[in-house]
């Protein structure tokens, strides 16, 4: 199903109608609006403006349209931060984050919860029953432009209070922070201070401790916004639009509370966030790396327990990245079906049309901004709505052979204390994934603790602290288990776990971690045995209880692969070899069947059906009885879509 | 004519008259005086002490040097900043600029408007009839070390007034800000704040207001001063000294109250601080690039309507750039004889001697820091005083027959959103520019809007907003325009071109621009055509009216240059190559005849004379006949000066 | 002799007295503790918990450990700060630097200095007789995480008393630090500023003032500690652990009032912390390179007049560099007989257990965290004990034939007006060092105005300003003295020199710096002459009274090298073959026997003995008698140690 993000307020209302009927004539069914008009709800403090709302909610189902309504929280407007200003986020440096684009909010800010609950409340009374409004999306994109930290009086207040339900005894805080240590020993919660501004690097646990209260003020937020929309819009969905390549609040604590997850999709434009060589950067400039959208579909399939839309879906050029280069041809056709493939319900197009005007002006839309015709992003997304119309409806994502493990917590601890300078959580996660899908292979990517029962292979990159119920569902995992460098090393509290790494692992494969070595960039070590390649950036020097469970060594003769029947540990940071020999060999041990695909091929099934998408320069052939082809051929040109009936 | 800079503050009196007879025995005829002195001029609130300066001046006229006197008003001393510490600039993040160096002043504060009106009102009336003083400086440098934009409260309640002057009401400003984006809009003036701290990018039509504001603050603060010159010293000229490579006001307006421009010339520090390639500051490391002082010059010129000075010129090795070679031999006496060959009135060096002490004790001067003797470069400079006086007068420039359109807007746009990182104004017009005077071009740089008559060729390597009266000049121009990437692609509101880009000029080259893609380093697309090479940084997917003008195409087939008759536009970054092929071709359509000239070869005309400058290490042969050559020989070694009767 | 640094507070007391043993069993006879335990010996203001520490000591003393107690200076507990937050120190930008890590205080603010008296008095005099202390610490580490200068009002209190005391009259500040220079005169002392938060450069006399302050004031705080504690603890000696690569205040004046000095040796960290090429960080990663903990050790020797201690060595991977390998095997132990090998008297590792909590929990100890065996570096250092135990005492170091004059103005002076942004003196001193050491000598580090008799060579990498002392001790000196460029290139004031560089020093070698250029990377200037190589970075355009001096010239024939007699001024940076070259001619005209050692093996002596280390991965045959080897073998292997008598 496809959709699009509008903005009636952008646009004469003389056009709305035209608009509509135009949507639904491109197979569009969902339209989602509101998520930044407060100023012309409320334009002045308590004087609302609401028909305008419903009049377009009216034209907008009147043309068979369903709506996504957004809710404002993203964006107060001035008159509102004049009246406070103590709703503003503040930064590290202690530096108050003004007015002036979105998201000058902190999550603790009394009064700014109030106002939120205000205007939240408002429109779910006067909207809640609307029949062209199918659910509705909490506030925007949560955590942009970092806003998930924020430095001032109400974020300690509340950090305060957040350490006190914790600890109970200021004793217990210090005994678990470790505050003996350069005399930080606190006397009362009034005397804890915000992890920043110091001399140097702080406590690592009091950091991770704001980041874990951080979070929870995320997902209590908007619990908050989500109970007063449930009490005033019954059988309406909820749900909220995460971004990709994302780490700052537990997306899975979140998600938890809502109907499904979403998430916006720039793959272009992440190609210039994620940390590739720029040699990947100039290569995948015009289509994305291969995994960057899929990595996230399955990530927010897992975040939405099984269910998941894409919210903003790149239709060109965008504004935002330091470069933005126009997509290949057939590269926004070939995104729609990618995330259909992965199992999205709904694939929505940012935006409908291109706003002459403001920031984001030179980010494309479906129409031109002068409204003279569709884009060229408009003409692929037209042609995937005849397409689906002709495909019928798609069956039923089923679970996959491989579940990779992440962890946010893992994301925070190793910023925290990174110990080498690129040890990336999210390149890490990423490597490992890329080279489980050149296989061939379908992954689930599930929270630490999750029942892992029916993966045959389960990918642990690196989990750092394994609580009870992670160690427990590994313990109950029936298939093969690897994990990755520093799992297991930390506790709960950002301590060396206390028998050594892999701590709680060691029950799972016996090893123990003596020293540790981050490698700087150019120094690598050798792995040979029954997986072959190098390790970089980081290495382990491991003892294995039992030397015969030595899979591999490093060329020093340590141990660098350690295996426990169908449970595994990598003592470092693989390389692209040793990642692509150590899937296989693990894919082998799990019985799974695997393909050798090209870089720039990928596969995925959604149920019965299989999907094949070239981000390459080079037709590719795919194993495929022409007969059965569904969409396309067997023969998959640049940027191209294949689907087939398995 | 040559001239110097002089601190007789920093001297002895009883140096004074000697220096002052010998800088008349190099040749030299002026001297600026007085623009940092205002702590000797007033040691304490409203205590005077004008008398040195009287005497100053009365040594220097005596000697037979003319004085240009410089209002102090870049260095308000101690005592005032901390009476009226409300004076002091604002940096973007809300940090106070303090006292210590220079430029330490708001140009909207109310009291340093009063001050600097009190100060330069003193002197006026005091020397402005003084016989010595042939005209004034005011000022020095107006906007070094980025002191144009200020970010305080005055500097806030000075825009809210701008922009109630210029939108009348709230609703205009929120219209064309297009302030419903992002729930921007405001409710009053007093709602404005200044375009900076916010949590993400701010709104680009408030922050393209906001230096159009600061830039007008700029002139209005150069204007109050010219008044109360003019009315106290009747006959004198007025000018002001600008910088190389500094765009952040709008100098053609400031341009417009001065008898004439002058700058400051210091072309190997430029080639530090202009984004040449590594390989390119290593190669100019010690005779700077061969366009640098030149573009500037021609720049001046026409800030100065045809008239300009060189206010300071480079004496030797500087003290502020990353790193500071010595020039090489002769390159001192090049650069002095190529600002006489553009058209300079008088090259002025910095300075007389070197300070050995505070800031600039690093900065060569005429003579050496202990007055034993002139520095290298002063020996050059005395080598010049006796050429020129070989010479005798120099004729007067012509008008060239290139135009190349400049314009600050474009440069604070490109600034505000670039869409590309790299996508420098200051670096496009530059490498045009260079293009042009490889071929041996002589060349006018002009405002938009200014009459293009008489030019065969106009340049505009990119002008974003087209108003009517530049569109007006545009369509009366007898000669080719060539038009480059992104020009009318905005309204003066900092909208997308109603009609889409290149807006207005769609009714001289009938393209639309559809999309743009900005490309990252070591992305590039080939060119091919009537002209031949690659665009980097940027291309543009235009589609012309009439595929029958479409000049050149990319390598995937789209338009890439686009003529109608005499008129051009390009859709991209030309590259070395491009440019180059670009250039021929236009002066082949012009009719001009052309050289081709080494990289490091470089020839001006003055009217009928020749000037021929080598920047090389080999010797040049000029196509010159040796009986018209009044300088120099046919035979150009490195860093030489030939002159010549055409 | 072997030391420990030990955190009884961190440990339960069930453990003090096995630790205790084992340490003594290793042959570990010195162990520092207390230096951060301020919140547990007064957890509450006034409440003394002192019982611990005496215990600890007692377990300790009886273990026939000897006890080093530091002063907790270093980490004032929350409870104080929040009573005195104007403790607090202030960075450059004006932010307060706040409670949370360490040093979080200002060397002027009153408050400190009465509450760092009042905790030193009462350790002092609780403990000052403790049998088992045989010394003091004072505070830790000195200006770690710059704090040496610090930028509030209490700050500039004390910069104005201290700029009265220097300079008397504001006439004579003004005159000294040339303030007429951009109108920066002041009328009185209270109107100075702190030299930071201009809009450009300050005036580089006030910096140098405000550094030379700044010093001044570390000095005076340790003195005050030094004092308290001497009243208390008679017979019992005092230090200061000082820093790798610090230069932010004068350690040879802080020296002057310790017993010796000791400093913190970590040589893996300080391969990142230095300017290495990256292919010196990859080549040195897991050894360091072999002159950086060899320099230190020389330079506190000579800080503490002959006397020094290792306070702190890495005894494995650490926690503070941007990547931190593990040593390679044998490393520990090399790292320990070098120190002793340059004279160290103790060398006392740090820590002797890794904590598994805070900031610093992946800093390796002689023990592993979990407190179940020694680390490896515990097993080396175990390993030196029992060789050293059969070595027996070692002999005392003599004097080395080689001085290198180093400093800590010139560092500061060339920080704060750099010229070219790679002129670093930290880089420059290293050069040469390691260029002596390269041919198998010894060298002394010695502070300018040292008596210089008795060196056969002098080297003066750069001294920026000659003091009066320092010019007679070179007038005095017997050896060969060779001057680097800028060498008496300033007066104490921060001028140029009156009679041009290199001031005084032009009576013993006659020439003068006209100009000089900074080279930016990639240009250098070839050197011919009884020296040969290049200069890069650094040249100076020198005339020599005598052209018969010239020794060797530039490619474009200028001066490079001119001596007069034994003395020997080279005008510029030299590269790695000019370094060679020069010092090897310096030691042949010296008359030392040099050797031709591989990159990766140095040897020094110490009295009698002479000691060699390999930071290779080769043998090394020793040009030694087998039959006078103590330790080790001719065969020196990688990482290898060898003693013998000479």
């Amino acid at each position: 199903m496809l959709g699009v993000c509008y903005y009636p307020e952008h646009w004469s209302r003389d056009v709305w109608a035209d608009d509509a009927a135009r949507m639904f004539a491109m197979g569009i069914r969902y339209v989602r609006i509101g998520e930044f008009a407060w100023s012309r709800l409320e334009p002045r403090p308590g004087e609302m403006h609401l028909g305008w709302l419903r009049e377009a909610l009216d034209v907008l189902g009147a043309a068979g349209l369903k709506v996504v309504l957004g809710t404002p929280t993203a964006t107060p407007p001035k008159w509102l931060i004049d009246q406070h200003p103590d709703i503003l986020p503040v930064d590290e440096k202690g530096a108050v984050r003004g007015f002036g684009s979105r998201r000058h909010t902190s999550f603790s800010a009394p009064v700014w919860l109030e106002q939120s609950r205000r205007i939240v409340e408002i429109l779910a009374r006067e909207f809640g029953l609307h029949p062209a409004i199918a659910g509705w999306q909490t506030d925007n994109e949560y955590g942009c432009h970092s806003t998930v930290l924020s430095y001032g009086p109400h974020d300690l207040a509340a950090f305060r209070l957040w350490l006190e339900r914790r600890y109970g005894s200021i004793a217990a805080l210090n005994e678990a922070w470790g505050n003996v240590f350069w005399s930080m020993e606190l006397n009362a919660f009034s005397e804890v201070s915000l992890p920043c501004g110091a001399v140097t690097e702080t406590n690592p646990a009091a950091r991770l401790d704001f980041w874990r209260f951080s979070s929870d003020q995320v997902a209590a937020y908007d619990l908050m916004q989500i109970e007063i929309i449930r009490a005033h819009a019954p059988g309406r969905f909820i749900t909220h639009n995460f971004m990709g390549f994302f780490h700052e609040f537990d997306h899975f604590k979140l998600g938890e509370n809502l109907d499904f997850a979403s998430w916006d999709s720039y793959p272009l434009g992440f190609v210039e966030r994620f940390p590739f060589s720029e040699a990947e950067r100039r290569r995948w400039a015009e289509t994305s790396h291969p995994d960057v959208a899929p990595l996230h579909h399955d990530l927010y399939r897992g975040v939405g327990r099984g269910r998941f839309w894409v919210m903003e879906q790149q239709p060109g050029p965008v504004n935002w990245a330091p470069w933005n280069p126009i997509p290949r041809p057939g590269q926004i056709r070939l995104f729609t079906f990618e995330a259909l493939a992965h199992g999205a319900e709904v694939v929505s197009y940012f935006r409908w049309r291109q706003a002459s005007f403001a920031q984001e002006q030179m980010h494309a839309g479906l129409n031109l901004p002068d409204n003279s015709g569709l884009s060229p992003g408009g003409q692929e997304a037209t042609q995937v709505g005849a397409e689906l119309a002709r495909l019928g409806p798609l069956p039923a994502s089923a679970k996959a052979d491989v579940a990779l493990v992440f962890d946010y917590a893992s994301s925070w601890m190793t910023r925290i204390q990174p110990q080498g300078q690129d040890f990336n959580y999210s390149e890490l996660t990423f490597r490992w994934y890329e080279a489980a899908r050149r296989l061939g292979l379908d992954v689930d990517i599930v929270p630490p603790g999750a029942s892992l029962s029916g993966y045959k292979l389960v990918l642990v990159p690196s989990l750092l602290h394994v609580s009870d119920a992670a160690a427990a569902a590994f313990a109950a995992a029936a298939g093969d288990v690897l994990w990755g460098p520093r799992s297991g090393s930390k506790t709960r509290d950002f301590s060396i776990a206390a028998s050594l790494p892999p701590g709680p692992l060691q029950e799972l494969v016996p090893v123990r971690v003596l020293e540790v070595a981050s490698l700087r960039p150019g120094l690598s070590l050798g792995v040979e045995g029954e997986v072959s390649g190098a390790v970089e950036r980081w290495r382990e020097h491991v003892v294995a209880a039992d030397p015969a469970d030595i899979r591999a060594r490093f060329a020093d003769g340590q141990a660098a692969l350690v295996s426990k029947g169908n449970r595994h540990y990598l003592a470092g940071w693989p390389d692209a070899a040793l990642v692509k020999s150590l899937l296989a060999a693990m894919a082998a041990k799990a019985g799974l069947g695997t393909l050798t695909l090209p870089d720039d091929v990928r596969i995925r099934h959604r149920g019965p059906w299989g999907f094949a998408f070239n981000y390459g320069t080079q037709d590719f052939t795919l194993p495929v009885d022409e007969s059965r082809i569904l969409l396309g051929s067997r023969n998959l040109p640049p940027s191209g879509v294949t689907v087939w009936q398995r």
